[in-house]
């Protein structure tokens, strides 16, 4: 099922996909709910990020081909940093250039990983249990401040806007092998598969409850694949007007434009 | 006026200090509310944070003779770093040596900021309108994972319970030069004035707020004073059954024991 969060009317509403539209789901899609027979058409909807988490753990340097790219050794163990809930955007959302630091942000496609009951030293053969499901994110990182300014990846991770995520959350795949791409202005950017990930999704879940308790909407960010604006020579950064789609198959696609911050 | 939340009964809720208890406070504390007759006697009331902070943002090496322990330049501007939610503690919960990582793990007496309406690209001069009050906070770090371990900071600041906060928000007071001190087992770790930040508090609202919004009950963490277990010879770590307080001169105390996680 893909589960959608839809505004309608002056609602807002989890949906499941259907043809050309939506249907409401009645009751807590973290707990329990039903598809009801409420049909939404697509052109009387818009679509908001699949979820607001109480979380957002991002990992670095998940794929081989990323690290290198930037200059970086493979990790050893996760890399985790955190994103702060100011940075989610909905699908269509403009991503701001910071009027702090406008010049130097680039774009990453990563699955997330959407957590579906509180999980805690969970071992990585029980984690599906511990899952909704799965979206598609672009891990949005002001590189100036993240790489060059900072030590800390803070303050370049976590501008307003820098965590699109949706278009809707896919409750049943597999995330070890699925194919994730980026395009900036239709070009094709990122273009790799999950099964490049350094620790896959099990392992990830597992491994941040061991450090954290997650919550029911808890989103990880599973790194990204080589093809970053930053590992280009010439480098290339996000520009007023760009517009950026993160795809991965088996979910959809997520296109924001990208707008300077005023 | 200081702002606690209790815990009486089955309910949670803001209310005034008073002589030897609480008076409730309808309303929100954010918007609208006022303190009404209704008392709690203080042996009826467990204090809980006083705060649940939809971000958490902290700021690193803010004191110079805490950057010099750890041998760190001074940063020339604030250094940004975040912890989630599941780090909060209330006054008198165990700190958790998180299984993962029990081995060195340190206290940080920290002023708290506690954000009272959305803030965004605020002028240093116009803060006070967006700061409710203040409380202590203990930003308790792993620093294997944090110094020595991941590079990043974000998983040896954000086990579960690494946050305590409290004792409760005090709203009218002049953060700029107030006594900080921490207390291990009764023996003082660190005593300094918040006049040695290097940045203050007018200037670390207005510099979030230029990075991300901050909503209302957002919180600040200010950074720690010389003194932390990682800078002594030989370094001091907390143990189970150990004891920390953190106290600020016109805010209050906030104990927490030191407990193995199970």
């Amino acid at each position: 099922m893909k589960i959608a969060r839809i505004e309608h009317g002056d609602r807002l509403d989890y949906a499941a996909t259907a043809e050309r539209g939506f249907h409401l789901i009645d009751g807590d899609i973290f707990g329990k709910f039903q598809v009801t027979g409420e049909f939404v058409p697509e052109d009387a909807a818009v679509l908001a990020a699949p979820v607001d988490p109480p979380q957002i753990v991002a990992i670095g340097r998940n794929y081989a081909g990323h690290a290198a790219e930037t200059g970086s050794e493979v990790p050893d163990a996760p890399l985790v940093f955190i994103k702060t809930l100011n940075t989610i955007a909905d699908p269509g959302q403009p991503i701001l250039l910071p009027k702090m630091a406008p010049g130097e942000v680039d774009y990453e496609a990563e699955l997330a990983i959407v957590i579906g009951k509180e999980a805690k030293q969970v071992p990585p053969h029980e984690t599906d249990e511990y899952i909704l499901g799965y979206t598609c994110a672009n891990d949005i990182s002001a590189r100036d401040c993240q790489l060059r300014k900072d030590g800390q990846w803070a303050r370049g991770k976590c501008f307003d806007t820098f965590a699109p995520l949706g278009p809707w959350i896919q409750t049943s795949m597999d995330p070890d092998s699925v194919a994730i791409r980026s395009e900036l202005n239709g070009k094709i950017m990122q273009d790799s598969n999950t099964s490049n990930m350094l620790f896959n999704c099990s392992y990830l879940v597992s491994y941040v409850s061991r450090c954290m308790t997650l919550y029911p909407g808890s989103v990880i960010l599973t790194g990204t694949p080589p093809g970053v604006g930053e590992g280009r020579s010439p480098k290339v950064f996000l520009r007023n007007g760009d517009t950026v789609t993160i795809s991965i198959s088996g979910i959809g696609e997520l296109t924001n434009p990208v707008k300077m911050e005023k």
